[in-house]
């Protein structure tokens, strides 16, 4: 390999996908991707359907690696993801064994790589080094600003971009009236007083079970809890993103 | 007009151009462009090469506006840029006049629609209110992380995106390492010490005159003034977005 590509994928819809990502899944050799999980098979099936269409004139080779698990002995979370990410690329080159001749390959990365992914971290480890090229994609926030129709920030004004854990544990971020938060396991908000609080949320943006809400907090976080359990109860799995506005101080 | 459609298009490269994207203007009724100015004529440029290259039966018909001034005469801020969106609101509506049969118009909006933009806030004004869709577009915050093939976010870890005016009066954000400078009018950066900062700089990004540049922010900042005021001599413009990142704390 002397390549490889990440491609942003966008957040559910297939319809996402740039024009580079469509030319640069028409040129690669091979793409490689995860062996389908049993929770989130939804997300197995887009990558499958975007490699299905692609305008190529012979299928996209396609090599399968088994996603490492985290180990659950190693007691500090840094070292347990470090191990991780050098775990996956193992499996990585495990799985590019198999294909020699393969030089530009392709990951296909859900929203974009930039954001909260851990591929750009994981090919860092790769030796001899592949030049990695990055190519963008709609990320879970801009699903979210556009299934609201909603501006992300105020005129000329900040926002910061954090987790839901973050927000459990540190409130509500200094310095900003925008917030918007991902990776939360479930309501993080509730750890904030609501009052003078806006919430646009999302679930399964683009996907066909995408669900929005939308007004302040108080009066809507209680309904959003309960089409979140009912989402996740129907699918075994939920992702959700929000974006949080108090009045400007 | 019953349905406006905003349509990010990305920060500069054609292949940007998401498949929703390409599948909405080759749908729409009509598009709505600024007239040419003097300065930008190269977003002018894309604009109409984005037109001109869909996959249309017929070409994709053009209404054409004047983009109002600000005007100076106003002394506060907000009522200066509301005035503004104000005239730019019938400034689209004059335009329109002249298509009476067109019922879905686009707008093509650099970037996306979300971020920075004041397009939504315009379509607000329109009345009797059209249905506003949006779709999302790559950021030229993408577009730079893309350059360099650089995670935005640390593990877990917050983010703050600001504007070049916040970053000189206000320092740099509180509770984050990573924070992301927008809209600068130039080198903002120098009201920071510059001690244990890094910097990955991009201007014009998806453009042929596309410039990067990367390294610790004390060595390389002066560099970066060069090269950004070399790009502006040769085309009388320059867009340019930041990333910084210091040692966590
Ligand atoms: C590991 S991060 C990956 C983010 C991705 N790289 C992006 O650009 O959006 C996963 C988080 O992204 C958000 N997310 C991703 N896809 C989403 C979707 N379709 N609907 C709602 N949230 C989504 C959720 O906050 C989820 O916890
Ligand atoms: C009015 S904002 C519009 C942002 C746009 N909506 C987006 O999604 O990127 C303009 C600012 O975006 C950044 N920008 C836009 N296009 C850029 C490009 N091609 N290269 C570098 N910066 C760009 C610059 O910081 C510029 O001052």
């Amino acid at each position: 390999m002397s390549e490889l590509v990440l491609v942003g994928i966008g957040t559910g819809d297939p319809q996402h996908l740039t024009l580079q990502a469509v030319r640069a899944l028409a040129t690669v050799d091979l793409v490689l991707l995860p062996r389908k999980g049993e929770d989130k098979a939804a997300l197995a099936e887009l990558r499958r359907a975007i490699c299905a269409e692609l305008p190529r004139a012979t299928p996209l080779p396609v090599a399968e690696f088994d996603l490492p698990e985290r180990d659950p002995a190693t007691p500090d979370y840094r070292q347990r993801v470090d191990d991780w990410h050098d775990a996956i690329a193992a499996a990585w080159l495990q799985a590019l064994a198999a294909h020699p001749a393969a030089r530009r390959v392709a990951l296909l990365v859900w929203g974009d790589p930039s954001l909260y992914d851990s591929t750009l971290r994981i090919a860092d480890r790769l030796r001899p080094a592949p030049q990695v090229t990055v190519i963008p994609g709609i990320t879970a926030l801009q699903a979210l600003t556009a299934a609201h129709a909603i501006p992300l920030n105020g005129i000329g004004e900040p926002f910061t971009v954090t987790t839901g854990r973050r927000l459990r544990d540190h409130g509500w971020p200094p310095g900003v009236d925008t917030v918007v938060v991902m990776l939360d396991a479930g309501g993080a908000w509730q750890a904030l007083a609501p009052e003078g609080i806006e919430i646009w949320w999302g679930a399964c943006l683009g996907l066909p079970s995408q669900q929005t809400v939308h007004g302040p907090l108080a009066e809507v976080g209680p309904r959003i809890l309960d089409v979140r359990a009912a989402l996740r109860a129907r699918q075994g799995w939920v992702m959700d993103i929000y974006l949080l506005r108090r009045a400007a101080r």
